[in-house]
Protein backbone atom coordinates (compact mmCIF):
# COMPACT_ATOMS: atom_id res chain seq x y z
CA UNK A 1 0.00 0.00 0.00
CA UNK A 2 1.42 3.56 -0.94
CA UNK A 3 0.65 5.67 1.84
CA UNK A 4 -0.99 3.60 4.80
CA UNK A 5 -0.59 6.62 6.76
CA UNK A 6 -2.82 8.92 5.28
CA UNK A 7 -5.70 6.26 5.97
CA UNK A 8 -7.63 7.40 9.71
CA UNK A 9 -10.48 5.51 9.83
CA UNK A 10 -11.41 1.58 8.90
CA UNK A 11 -15.13 1.03 7.95
CA UNK A 12 -16.48 -2.57 8.06
CA UNK A 13 -19.02 -4.52 6.41
CA UNK A 14 -20.16 -6.98 9.08
CA UNK A 15 -22.72 -9.68 7.94
CA UNK A 16 -19.77 -12.22 6.44
CA UNK A 17 -16.74 -10.01 6.80
CA UNK A 18 -16.93 -10.01 10.61
CA UNK A 19 -19.93 -12.79 11.73
CA UNK A 20 -20.42 -16.20 10.73
CA UNK A 21 -24.02 -14.98 9.59
CA UNK A 22 -24.55 -18.34 8.21
CA UNK A 23 -23.93 -20.83 11.17
CA UNK A 24 -25.10 -18.00 13.43
CA UNK A 25 -28.98 -18.19 11.68
CA UNK A 26 -28.77 -21.74 11.50
CA UNK A 27 -28.56 -22.09 15.60
CA UNK A 28 -30.61 -19.86 16.54
CA UNK A 29 -33.51 -21.23 13.71
CA UNK A 30 -32.79 -24.85 15.40
CA UNK A 31 -33.27 -23.81 18.79
CA UNK A 32 -36.07 -21.70 18.47
CA UNK A 33 -38.04 -23.40 15.51
CA UNK A 34 -36.26 -26.59 16.22
CA UNK A 35 -37.83 -26.83 19.81
CA UNK A 36 -40.98 -27.26 18.99
CA UNK A 37 -40.03 -30.32 16.89
CA UNK A 38 -39.85 -29.47 13.35
CA UNK A 39 -36.57 -30.79 11.73
CA UNK A 40 -35.49 -29.61 8.95
CA UNK A 41 -32.08 -28.67 6.90
CA UNK A 42 -31.40 -25.45 8.93
CA UNK A 43 -28.41 -24.47 6.77
CA UNK A 44 -30.15 -24.77 4.35
CA UNK A 45 -33.07 -22.09 6.03
CA UNK A 46 -30.40 -19.65 6.77
CA UNK A 47 -29.02 -19.57 3.20
CA UNK A 48 -32.67 -19.10 1.95
CA UNK A 49 -32.64 -16.08 4.31
CA UNK A 50 -30.22 -14.30 3.20
CA UNK A 51 -30.98 -14.97 -0.45
CA UNK A 52 -33.71 -12.52 -0.14
CA UNK A 53 -31.50 -9.96 1.97
CA UNK A 54 -30.07 -8.44 -1.56
CA UNK A 55 -33.61 -8.30 -3.20
CA UNK A 56 -35.27 -6.69 -0.76
CA UNK A 57 -32.88 -3.72 -0.87
CA UNK A 58 -33.79 -2.80 -4.19
CA UNK A 59 -36.71 -0.91 -4.06
CA UNK A 60 -34.73 1.29 -1.46
CA UNK A 61 -32.12 1.65 -3.76
CA UNK A 62 -34.09 2.41 -6.55
CA UNK A 63 -35.76 5.28 -4.39
CA UNK A 64 -39.09 3.66 -5.01
CA UNK A 65 -40.24 3.19 -1.44
CA UNK A 66 -38.70 4.69 1.50
CA UNK A 67 -35.97 3.84 3.54
CA UNK A 68 -36.72 1.58 6.59
CA UNK A 69 -33.99 -0.75 8.50
CA UNK A 70 -32.65 -3.94 8.11
CA UNK A 71 -34.83 -5.79 10.65
CA UNK A 72 -38.17 -4.64 8.86
CA UNK A 73 -36.84 -6.42 5.70
CA UNK A 74 -35.31 -9.55 7.58
CA UNK A 75 -38.99 -9.68 8.90
CA UNK A 76 -40.88 -9.63 5.15
CA UNK A 77 -38.07 -11.97 4.26
CA UNK A 78 -38.52 -14.33 6.51
CA UNK A 79 -42.59 -14.36 6.14
CA UNK A 80 -41.84 -15.07 2.53
CA UNK A 81 -39.47 -17.96 3.04
CA UNK A 82 -41.13 -19.77 5.84
CA UNK A 83 -43.84 -21.51 3.69
CA UNK A 84 -41.31 -22.98 1.36
CA UNK A 85 -40.03 -24.90 4.62
CA UNK A 86 -43.34 -25.89 5.46
CA UNK A 87 -43.47 -23.66 8.38
CA UNK A 88 -46.67 -21.04 7.37
CA UNK A 89 -47.92 -21.89 10.94
CA UNK A 90 -45.34 -20.66 12.84
CA UNK A 91 -46.73 -17.94 15.08
CA UNK A 92 -46.30 -14.47 15.51
CA UNK A 93 -44.30 -14.31 18.97
CA UNK A 94 -41.69 -16.84 17.23
CA UNK A 95 -41.11 -15.03 14.56
CA UNK A 96 -40.55 -11.67 16.11
CA UNK A 97 -38.24 -13.65 17.75
CA UNK A 98 -36.38 -15.59 15.17
CA UNK A 99 -35.90 -12.48 13.68
CA UNK A 100 -33.61 -11.28 16.47
CA UNK A 101 -31.38 -14.17 15.09
CA UNK A 102 -29.42 -11.48 12.84
CA UNK A 103 -28.51 -9.39 16.53
CA UNK A 104 -27.10 -13.00 18.20
CA UNK A 105 -24.38 -14.03 15.39
CA UNK A 106 -20.43 -14.78 16.37
CA UNK A 107 -17.53 -12.55 15.22
CA UNK A 108 -15.03 -15.28 12.95
CA UNK A 109 -12.10 -15.74 15.64
CA UNK A 110 -9.84 -13.88 14.15
CA UNK A 111 -11.93 -10.47 14.28
CA UNK A 112 -11.80 -9.25 17.95
CA UNK A 113 -8.16 -9.52 18.49
CA UNK A 114 -7.52 -7.99 15.15
CA UNK A 115 -10.30 -5.42 16.11
CA UNK A 116 -8.71 -4.60 19.43
CA UNK A 117 -5.03 -3.99 17.80
CA UNK A 118 -6.60 -2.02 14.89
CA UNK A 119 -8.13 0.15 17.29
CA UNK A 120 -5.19 1.46 18.38
CA UNK A 121 -3.95 2.74 15.02
CA UNK A 122 -7.55 3.75 13.51
CA UNK A 123 -10.82 4.91 14.07
CA UNK A 124 -13.11 1.94 13.56
CA UNK A 125 -16.62 1.91 12.71
CA UNK A 126 -19.03 -0.52 10.70
CA UNK A 127 -20.14 0.71 7.64
CA UNK A 128 -23.15 -2.10 7.32
CA UNK A 129 -26.92 -2.27 5.91
CA UNK A 130 -27.33 -3.79 9.77
CA UNK A 131 -29.32 -1.46 11.36
CA UNK A 132 -27.69 -0.21 14.31
CA UNK A 133 -29.51 -1.70 17.40
CA UNK A 134 -28.31 -4.94 15.32
CA UNK A 135 -24.87 -3.16 15.24
CA UNK A 136 -25.08 -2.53 18.61
CA UNK A 137 -26.36 -6.33 19.54
CA UNK A 138 -23.49 -7.90 17.57
CA UNK A 139 -20.78 -5.45 19.05
CA UNK A 140 -21.98 -6.10 22.54
CA UNK A 141 -21.54 -10.01 22.01
CA UNK A 142 -18.64 -9.57 20.35
CA UNK A 143 -17.01 -6.67 22.18
CA UNK A 144 -16.28 -5.24 18.66
CA UNK A 145 -14.59 -1.28 20.12
CA UNK A 146 -16.50 1.11 17.70
CA UNK A 147 -15.98 3.99 17.94
CA UNK A 148 -19.21 5.22 16.23
CA UNK A 149 -21.71 3.06 13.76
CA UNK A 150 -22.57 4.44 10.54
CA UNK A 151 -23.99 2.63 7.88
CA UNK A 152 -27.44 2.42 6.08
CA UNK A 153 -29.68 3.40 8.82
CA UNK A 154 -27.62 6.47 8.98
CA UNK A 155 -27.20 7.32 5.69
CA UNK A 156 -30.83 6.06 4.81
CA UNK A 157 -29.88 4.21 2.04
CA UNK A 158 -28.32 0.81 1.60
CA UNK A 159 -24.81 -0.58 -0.08
CA UNK A 160 -23.48 -0.20 -2.63
CA UNK A 161 -25.46 3.88 -2.81
CA UNK A 162 -22.44 6.21 -2.90
CA UNK A 163 -23.99 8.40 0.05
CA UNK A 164 -23.65 5.09 2.48
CA UNK A 165 -19.71 5.39 2.15
CA UNK A 166 -19.89 8.92 1.98
CA UNK A 167 -22.01 9.99 4.60
CA UNK A 168 -19.45 7.39 7.02
CA UNK A 169 -16.46 9.69 5.90
CA UNK A 170 -18.22 12.85 6.17
CA UNK A 171 -19.12 11.92 10.09
CA UNK A 172 -15.81 11.47 10.50
CA UNK A 173 -14.50 14.87 8.86
CA UNK A 174 -12.67 12.44 6.75
CA UNK A 175 -11.73 13.41 3.30
CA UNK A 176 -12.75 9.53 1.18
CA UNK A 177 -9.14 8.79 0.64
CA UNK A 178 -8.52 8.96 4.83
CA UNK A 179 -10.86 5.84 4.95
CA UNK A 180 -10.34 2.30 4.40
CA UNK A 181 -13.22 0.34 3.60
CA UNK A 182 -13.34 -3.33 4.88
CA UNK A 183 -14.61 -6.47 3.17
CA UNK A 184 -15.30 -9.95 2.19
CA UNK A 185 -16.87 -8.93 -1.14
CA UNK A 186 -15.59 -7.15 -4.26
CA UNK A 187 -19.17 -5.37 -4.75
CA UNK A 188 -18.49 -3.49 -1.77
CA UNK A 189 -15.02 -2.83 -2.46
CA UNK A 190 -15.55 -1.43 -6.12
CA UNK A 191 -18.45 0.70 -4.78
CA UNK A 192 -16.27 2.17 -2.16
CA UNK A 193 -13.11 2.91 -4.72
CA UNK A 194 -15.21 4.47 -7.23
CA UNK A 195 -15.64 6.95 -4.37
CA UNK A 196 -12.27 7.81 -3.52
CA UNK A 197 -12.28 4.89 -0.32
CA UNK A 198 -9.23 3.08 0.05
CA UNK A 199 -10.16 -1.09 -0.13
CA UNK A 200 -9.27 -3.77 2.10
CA UNK A 201 -10.70 -7.40 1.34
CA UNK A 202 -10.47 -10.24 3.49
CA UNK A 203 -10.95 -14.16 2.45
CA UNK A 204 -13.86 -15.30 3.94
CA UNK A 205 -13.90 -18.48 1.48
CA UNK A 206 -16.32 -20.41 3.97
CA UNK A 207 -18.85 -17.56 3.94
CA UNK A 208 -21.66 -19.36 2.46
CA UNK A 209 -20.59 -22.81 3.27
CA UNK A 210 -17.55 -24.44 1.89
CA UNK A 211 -15.64 -22.87 -0.92
CA UNK A 212 -18.46 -21.10 -1.37
CA UNK A 213 -17.00 -16.94 -0.26
CA UNK A 214 -14.11 -15.30 -2.21
CA UNK A 215 -10.65 -16.62 -1.59
CA UNK A 216 -9.23 -13.10 -3.37
CA UNK A 217 -10.69 -9.87 -4.32
CA UNK A 218 -12.36 -9.90 -8.18
CA UNK A 219 -11.73 -5.89 -8.29
CA UNK A 220 -8.29 -3.98 -7.73
CA UNK A 221 -7.90 -3.22 -3.82
CA UNK A 222 -5.25 -1.86 -2.06
CA UNK A 223 -4.57 -4.48 0.58
CA UNK A 224 -6.00 -8.28 -0.07
CA UNK A 225 -5.74 -9.82 3.63
CA UNK A 226 -6.07 -13.31 4.23
CA UNK A 227 -7.91 -12.51 7.01
CA UNK A 228 -7.77 -9.33 9.73
CA UNK A 229 -5.20 -10.09 11.78
CA UNK A 230 -3.42 -10.05 8.36
CA UNK A 231 -4.92 -6.95 7.65
CA UNK A 232 -3.92 -5.55 10.78
CA UNK A 233 0.00 -6.70 10.04
CA UNK A 234 0.32 -5.17 6.64
CA UNK A 235 -1.46 -1.60 8.06
CA UNK A 236 1.87 -1.99 10.61
CA UNK A 237 -0.66 -1.86 13.25
CA UNK B 1 -37.93 5.65 40.68
CA UNK B 2 -41.02 3.80 39.91
CA UNK B 3 -39.89 1.06 37.40
CA UNK B 4 -36.28 1.30 36.75
CA UNK B 5 -36.52 -1.93 35.17
CA UNK B 6 -38.31 -0.75 32.22
CA UNK B 7 -35.39 1.16 31.34
CA UNK B 8 -32.93 -0.47 28.25
CA UNK B 9 -30.91 2.85 27.23
CA UNK B 10 -29.10 5.71 29.05
CA UNK B 11 -28.90 8.81 26.55
CA UNK B 12 -26.33 11.41 28.05
CA UNK B 13 -26.13 15.27 27.08
CA UNK B 14 -22.34 16.14 27.34
CA UNK B 15 -21.62 19.57 27.19
CA UNK B 16 -21.65 20.11 30.88
CA UNK B 17 -22.86 17.24 31.51
CA UNK B 18 -20.08 14.98 30.96
CA UNK B 19 -17.17 17.13 30.10
CA UNK B 20 -16.29 20.53 31.32
CA UNK B 21 -16.28 22.52 28.61
CA UNK B 22 -14.72 25.68 30.09
CA UNK B 23 -11.93 25.12 31.77
CA UNK B 24 -11.08 23.14 28.55
CA UNK B 25 -11.56 25.23 26.35
CA UNK B 26 -10.22 28.27 27.94
CA UNK B 27 -7.01 25.82 28.60
CA UNK B 28 -6.68 25.22 24.92
CA UNK B 29 -7.37 28.63 23.61
CA UNK B 30 -4.77 30.04 25.91
CA UNK B 31 -2.30 27.13 24.84
CA UNK B 32 -2.95 28.36 21.23
CA UNK B 33 -3.57 32.06 21.23
CA UNK B 34 -1.65 32.33 24.29
CA UNK B 35 1.62 30.83 22.73
CA UNK B 36 1.62 34.11 20.26
CA UNK B 37 1.97 36.14 23.41
CA UNK B 38 -1.13 37.30 23.61
CA UNK B 39 -2.85 37.42 27.45
CA UNK B 40 -6.61 37.71 28.23
CA UNK B 41 -8.89 36.77 30.55
CA UNK B 42 -9.42 32.57 28.96
CA UNK B 43 -12.42 31.97 31.11
CA UNK B 44 -14.17 34.72 29.79
CA UNK B 45 -12.94 33.94 26.29
CA UNK B 46 -14.71 30.30 26.80
CA UNK B 47 -17.83 31.87 28.28
CA UNK B 48 -18.79 34.40 25.38
CA UNK B 49 -17.73 31.15 22.92
CA UNK B 50 -20.51 28.76 24.70
CA UNK B 51 -22.70 32.47 24.57
CA UNK B 52 -23.14 32.05 20.94
CA UNK B 53 -24.08 28.41 21.61
CA UNK B 54 -27.65 28.47 21.65
CA UNK B 55 -28.47 31.37 18.84
CA UNK B 56 -26.32 29.43 16.76
CA UNK B 57 -28.50 27.03 16.07
CA UNK B 58 -32.07 28.60 16.51
CA UNK B 59 -32.45 29.02 12.65
CA UNK B 60 -31.84 25.47 12.22
CA UNK B 61 -34.39 24.80 14.59
CA UNK B 62 -37.26 26.39 13.13
CA UNK B 63 -36.10 25.45 10.15
CA UNK B 64 -35.01 28.51 8.28
CA UNK B 65 -31.53 26.90 7.29
CA UNK B 66 -30.50 23.39 6.38
CA UNK B 67 -28.83 21.29 9.33
CA UNK B 68 -24.97 21.74 9.65
CA UNK B 69 -23.13 20.43 12.47
CA UNK B 70 -21.97 21.88 15.41
CA UNK B 71 -17.94 22.22 14.07
CA UNK B 72 -19.43 24.42 11.32
CA UNK B 73 -21.14 26.97 14.00
CA UNK B 74 -18.86 26.75 16.79
CA UNK B 75 -16.45 28.06 13.80
CA UNK B 76 -18.74 30.73 12.86
CA UNK B 77 -19.06 31.16 16.57
CA UNK B 78 -15.83 31.86 17.10
CA UNK B 79 -15.55 34.25 14.03
CA UNK B 80 -18.18 36.38 15.45
CA UNK B 81 -16.39 36.52 19.02
CA UNK B 82 -12.86 36.77 17.91
CA UNK B 83 -13.20 40.83 17.06
CA UNK B 84 -14.35 41.30 21.03
CA UNK B 85 -11.32 40.45 21.99
CA UNK B 86 -8.94 41.98 20.07
CA UNK B 87 -8.35 38.62 17.78
CA UNK B 88 -9.72 39.62 14.48
CA UNK B 89 -6.21 39.30 12.80
CA UNK B 90 -5.94 35.59 14.10
CA UNK B 91 -5.03 33.86 10.87
CA UNK B 92 -6.43 30.67 9.04
CA UNK B 93 -4.97 27.78 10.72
CA UNK B 94 -4.84 29.05 13.29
CA UNK B 95 -8.79 29.80 13.82
CA UNK B 96 -9.12 25.93 12.37
CA UNK B 97 -6.75 24.30 15.24
CA UNK B 98 -8.58 26.40 17.92
CA UNK B 99 -11.91 25.62 16.84
CA UNK B 100 -11.12 21.59 17.33
CA UNK B 101 -10.53 22.79 21.57
CA UNK B 102 -14.32 21.06 21.51
CA UNK B 103 -12.94 17.92 20.54
CA UNK B 104 -10.35 17.98 23.14
CA UNK B 105 -12.29 18.67 26.56
CA UNK B 106 -11.72 16.51 29.61
CA UNK B 107 -14.50 15.01 31.69
CA UNK B 108 -15.62 15.68 34.87
CA UNK B 109 -13.93 13.12 37.41
CA UNK B 110 -16.82 11.35 38.35
CA UNK B 111 -17.63 10.24 34.64
CA UNK B 112 -15.33 7.54 33.63
CA UNK B 113 -15.67 5.54 36.39
CA UNK B 114 -19.44 5.79 36.19
CA UNK B 115 -20.09 5.05 32.75
CA UNK B 116 -18.42 2.17 33.10
CA UNK B 117 -20.65 0.84 35.76
CA UNK B 118 -23.69 1.79 34.06
CA UNK B 119 -21.96 0.07 30.71
CA UNK B 120 -23.26 -3.01 32.17
CA UNK B 121 -26.48 -2.40 33.25
CA UNK B 122 -27.74 -0.23 30.16
CA UNK B 123 -27.13 0.50 27.00
CA UNK B 124 -25.10 4.21 26.69
CA UNK B 125 -25.05 6.85 23.87
CA UNK B 126 -24.92 10.18 23.93
CA UNK B 127 -27.35 12.40 22.64
CA UNK B 128 -26.09 15.48 22.35
CA UNK B 129 -25.54 18.71 19.81
CA UNK B 130 -22.34 17.83 19.47
CA UNK B 131 -21.28 15.95 15.60
CA UNK B 132 -20.16 12.69 15.61
CA UNK B 133 -16.63 13.26 15.42
CA UNK B 134 -16.67 15.48 18.03
CA UNK B 135 -18.27 12.68 20.58
CA UNK B 136 -15.60 10.08 19.48
CA UNK B 137 -12.79 12.15 19.81
CA UNK B 138 -14.35 12.88 23.24
CA UNK B 139 -15.15 9.27 24.05
CA UNK B 140 -11.66 8.48 23.19
CA UNK B 141 -10.14 11.14 25.12
CA UNK B 142 -11.88 9.83 27.97
CA UNK B 143 -12.65 6.43 27.57
CA UNK B 144 -16.33 6.66 27.57
CA UNK B 145 -17.73 3.18 26.27
CA UNK B 146 -20.63 4.62 23.86
CA UNK B 147 -22.58 1.88 22.03
CA UNK B 148 -23.23 4.33 19.85
CA UNK B 149 -23.29 7.67 18.77
CA UNK B 150 -26.93 9.41 18.74
CA UNK B 151 -27.79 13.15 18.52
CA UNK B 152 -28.22 16.01 16.47
CA UNK B 153 -25.83 14.74 14.00
CA UNK B 154 -28.02 11.55 13.68
CA UNK B 155 -30.59 12.96 13.84
CA UNK B 156 -30.21 16.32 11.38
CA UNK B 157 -31.57 19.15 13.90
CA UNK B 158 -30.83 19.76 17.40
CA UNK B 159 -32.19 19.41 20.76
CA UNK B 160 -34.37 20.00 22.46
CA UNK B 161 -36.40 19.41 18.87
CA UNK B 162 -38.29 15.99 19.41
CA UNK B 163 -36.80 14.12 16.24
CA UNK B 164 -33.34 14.14 18.25
CA UNK B 165 -34.64 11.95 21.10
CA UNK B 166 -36.97 10.10 19.29
CA UNK B 167 -34.67 9.14 16.59
CA UNK B 168 -32.37 8.51 19.15
CA UNK B 169 -35.00 6.12 20.88
CA UNK B 170 -35.96 4.54 17.19
CA UNK B 171 -32.35 3.53 16.75
CA UNK B 172 -32.17 1.09 20.01
CA UNK B 173 -36.00 0.00 18.60
CA UNK B 174 -36.82 1.34 22.06
CA UNK B 175 -40.10 2.91 23.03
CA UNK B 176 -39.53 6.57 24.60
CA UNK B 177 -40.20 5.20 28.12
CA UNK B 178 -37.65 2.62 28.00
CA UNK B 179 -34.96 5.40 27.53
CA UNK B 180 -33.89 7.83 30.36
CA UNK B 181 -32.68 11.14 29.38
CA UNK B 182 -29.68 12.02 31.59
CA UNK B 183 -29.02 15.86 31.40
CA UNK B 184 -27.48 18.74 33.96
CA UNK B 185 -29.88 20.52 32.15
CA UNK B 186 -33.65 21.24 33.09
CA UNK B 187 -34.75 22.23 29.51
CA UNK B 188 -33.15 19.15 27.96
CA UNK B 189 -35.07 17.22 30.49
CA UNK B 190 -38.33 18.95 30.04
CA UNK B 191 -38.18 18.61 26.43
CA UNK B 192 -37.08 14.44 26.69
CA UNK B 193 -39.87 13.99 29.32
CA UNK B 194 -43.07 15.44 27.14
CA UNK B 195 -42.16 12.70 24.81
CA UNK B 196 -42.29 9.68 27.33
CA UNK B 197 -38.29 9.12 27.83
CA UNK B 198 -38.00 8.96 32.00
CA UNK B 199 -34.82 11.62 33.01
CA UNK B 200 -32.20 12.08 35.24
CA UNK B 201 -30.47 15.19 36.43
CA UNK B 202 -27.17 15.42 37.23
CA UNK B 203 -25.84 18.75 39.62
CA UNK B 204 -22.88 20.40 38.23
CA UNK B 205 -23.20 23.39 39.77
CA UNK B 206 -20.03 25.21 38.46
CA UNK B 207 -20.68 24.57 34.82
CA UNK B 208 -19.58 28.13 33.93
CA UNK B 209 -17.99 28.74 36.77
CA UNK B 210 -18.34 28.60 40.76
CA UNK B 211 -22.30 28.38 41.12
CA UNK B 212 -23.80 29.13 37.99
CA UNK B 213 -24.94 25.59 37.03
CA UNK B 214 -27.91 24.11 38.40
CA UNK B 215 -27.81 22.34 41.68
CA UNK B 216 -31.17 20.61 41.51
CA UNK B 217 -33.63 20.47 38.14
CA UNK B 218 -36.37 23.21 38.23
CA UNK B 219 -38.90 20.57 36.86
CA UNK B 220 -40.51 17.09 37.30
CA UNK B 221 -37.50 14.11 36.98
CA UNK B 222 -37.33 10.55 37.92
CA UNK B 223 -33.94 11.26 38.96
CA UNK B 224 -32.27 14.43 40.53
CA UNK B 225 -28.31 13.16 41.04
CA UNK B 226 -25.35 15.03 43.14
CA UNK B 227 -23.29 13.32 40.10
CA UNK B 228 -23.09 10.16 37.75
CA UNK B 229 -21.63 7.81 40.56
CA UNK B 230 -24.73 8.62 42.33
CA UNK B 231 -26.89 8.32 39.58
CA UNK B 232 -25.63 4.66 39.43
CA UNK B 233 -26.29 4.10 42.74
CA UNK B 234 -29.75 5.18 42.33
CA UNK B 235 -30.06 3.03 39.24
CA UNK B 236 -28.77 0.09 41.38
CA UNK B 237 -26.12 -0.38 39.08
Amino acid sequence: MSAPQEVKVLFFDVFGTLVDWRSGVAREAKALVGAKGRQLDWLAFADAWRGEYQPAMNDIRAGRVPFCKLDILHRGNLDRILPRFRLAGLEEPARAELNLAWHRLDAWPDVPPALLRLAKCFRLAPVSNGNISLMVDLARRNRFPWDAVLGAEYAGDYKPKPRVYLAAAEAFDCSPAQCMMVAAHSHDLAAAAVLGLRTAHVARPDESGPGTGERAPSVAVDIAAADLMDLADRLGC
